[in-house]
């Protein structure tokens, strides 16, 4: 990339707007909404795996531009970082009718009939990306 | 997608290792960590602007993959959803010593000389992604 500005800016073609679509596609993707889900298991031994089989299909909803399901990592115990969850959900949408449509989709309130059982606490933070 | 995958299974190889590095490539990230930080300020409407600044610099620290800085999205007010956080910091690291390098550097530790005066509380949640 260094060697191709380079190239350009002999040029002089650096920095017009012919070149903008570029440098946009190479910024960190911005404007748009992550929506972070912790759960605690009442039975995490018991349960983990089928919760996790139900979040992978929860996440098959179209209106989700990423999402990745996670369980607590072997970070360093420190007072600030929570460990105590057991999976978490991290969704990334482009905009919030995007999460709404996610919020009401039949797919989510299956996965909450099923699966809403199987936790005793759920805490969500939802985050605009700017 | 779709349309090329339809012209691939004409040709009966879809599937095959052969395509391996394509579906790889398209599914999302997999293996990494995920470091979530939720900040309370203390004095929010004074520091926000310059404490953001403050993290812009602090994701330049080169073992991260990918950062992202928020504020609380104006999603529907639910009792398991906490709006009540100023600023969130989400960094994706590709592995344990990226995170371990990060904790570590300079860069960081003099964030946290310059910045910490101006938080409350901090909270964070490690997520490893699978």
């Amino acid at each position: 990339m260094k060697t191709r500005r380079s190239f350009l800016n002999r040029l002089g073609i650096v920095g017009t707007s012919l070149f903008f679509p570029l440098s946009a596609n190479a910024a960190p993707a911005k404007d748009f909404l992550i929506h972070q889900v912790y759960f605690w298991l009442k039975n995490p031994e018991k349960d983990t795996k089928s919760f996790i089989k139900g979040c992978e299909g929860l996440i098959k909803i179209d209106s989700i531009k990423k999402a990745y399901i996670g369980k607590p990592a072997a970070t360093t115990r420190r007072d600030v970082v929570d460990h105590s969850f057991h999976v978490s959900l991290t969704i990334h949408f482009r905009t919030m009718e995007d999460h709404n449509i996610y919020q009401i989709h039949e797919t989510h309130k299956k996965f909450i009939a099923k699966h809403e059982e199987k936790w005793e606490k759920v805490q969500v933070y939802d985050m605009k990306i700017e």
